[in-house]
């Protein structure tokens, strides 16, 4: 059993909402974390692994139009001098955010794992269920962290992976304008990819991927470096971006349409057969 | 630099309370981990582990007397055998104390990480600094965890020991009812042992330890052990009983005035010279 399906297992035995978001009395919460092992590229100080935690938190709840009122996090090293580092890169990330900082708990542990945990105050409820007829939006930004993850280890970088592995350190989460939370029928960040995003997303429905959303200069890179351009832009994560699924009417300013939801069983497609890509998902 | 101080560096970085949990709009807020490495003895289950995590968040919580809405957890592991482990503990413990478990994050490590935030009505404020003139109280239930810790590995556990062994798997945090909140100048539930909680709390005072809050058998048993009663009862951890600072009018049924706080500087004394316990604290 994968990740996601132990987790959606979890939920159901829950009787939770699968949601990138939990609501509580008026609140959005949510958790998430990591551990060095699998998630430490080897330009990656443990500073961007704690700023990087704080950004993946924050941007489940900008997705949903939460506003966050605190972080809290949990720091496992195995030495003092680690946990420092991430503490540091978690603060700096809290400052850039605006988002206040409570500190947490400091463990020991054979590897560094991070953990944030943020609450936020929502003016309104978004779940994963597009409604038929709706489009998907999202930056046309996708692809850089692909590269980053396919390339970094080469020698000599291109600009364009350069982007990709700035992207990887120190998510920014400077999106455009989202659109009015009264044209979304779902929304997800991507940290575990678009294919991700599409697949759960596909419950009830089908979604038929028209055009990968990325820039030219990601999907030239991607032939240049020998990869198929739909393996970076579509299976990659941690790019921290928002998709959202509006009336095709509220497509704002920076954002594109890529996707469209119609009548369906929960199968995805792209080029008229089913998406052969599913993202990221730990123990498959 | 110790778990401790570095955890008070960060704070007063922040510019945040050291307590034992953070007040955000009305709001307690709390999060509690661990890793296998360090938290797994050879009798803990992975579920235990679970348990013991929202045993040790919640502990947090009543000790400051907020109710708990909802809980939270991302669990690192290295199979998703484990996690499921994991899982099932935090979901026991949450449905036998009565807290709405949401879910939370999964991730693959190297070794098994449990991280648990919770959030919580507050009625009150409450710090870590007492009042001189008040008395600290507790349930006299202190060192079966300590036994525990040093017997556990004999082939031939006590009754005594096998109450330690049970308490640290599944901590039921079965308090008698504590004072009313208008008599506590101060308030810590014991995780890292009472002499962490003595000298956390002597901040701008003294604290004068005048008993070991402990029963007989755990003291009759320390000594059949061949260790030092003090070292079981104060140095452990894991008890997650709770200690309040309270008008010496103000001690309920259940709970025995174990040490005074008095005007001071910051020191714990007891039989007259300063107590060399300190308590458990990781990168010591």
């Amino acid at each position: 059993m994968d990740e996601k399906v132990l987790l959606r297992l979890f939920l159901k035995e829950l009787g939770e909402e699968d949601n990138d978001v939990s609501y509580v009395d008026g609140l959005a919460v949510k958790i998430d974390g990591f551990a060095e092992s699998w998630a430490k590229l080897p330009f990656h100080t443990y500073a961007d692994l704690g700023w990087r935690a704080v950004a993946a938190t924050l941007s489940d709840l900008f997705v949903k139009f939460a506003v966050p009122k605190a972080l809290l996090s949990s720091i496992t090293a195995p030495d003092a001098q680690k946990a420092r580092e991430v503490f540091d890169g978690i603060r700096e990330a809290a400052a850039h955010f605006g988002v206040r900082y409570l500190g947490g708990d400091l463990n020991q542990g054979r590897e560094v794992v991070v953990d944030v945990a943020a609450i936020g105050a929502v003016p309104v409820k978004i779940g994963r269920r597009p409604r038929a007829g709706h489009v998907l939006i999202a930056p046309p930004l996708f692809g850089y962290t692909g590269l980053a993850f396919v390339a970094s280890r080469e020698g000599e970088r291109s600009p364009v992976v350069a982007k990709g592995i700035a992207w990887l350190k120190r998510p920014m989460l400077d999106w455009p304008k989202p659109p009015p939370p009264d044209c979304v029928s779902a929304s997800m960040d991507s940290s575990d990819g678009v294919a991700d995003v599409l697949w759960t997303m596909a419950r009830g429905v089908d979604i038929i991927l028209e055009k990968l959303p990325a820039p030219e200069e990601v999907i030239s890179e991607a032939l240049n470096l020998g990869v198929e351009p739909e393996e970076v832009v579509l299976n990659a994560g941690e790019e921290y971006l928002p998709i959202f699924a509006v009336d095709p009417r509220c497509v704002p300013e920076g954002y594109v349409a890529f996707a469209k939801v119609v009548e369906g069983e929960g199968k995805v497609y792209y080029k008229g057969e089913e998406l052969k890509y599913r993202g990221w998902a730990y123990f498959r």
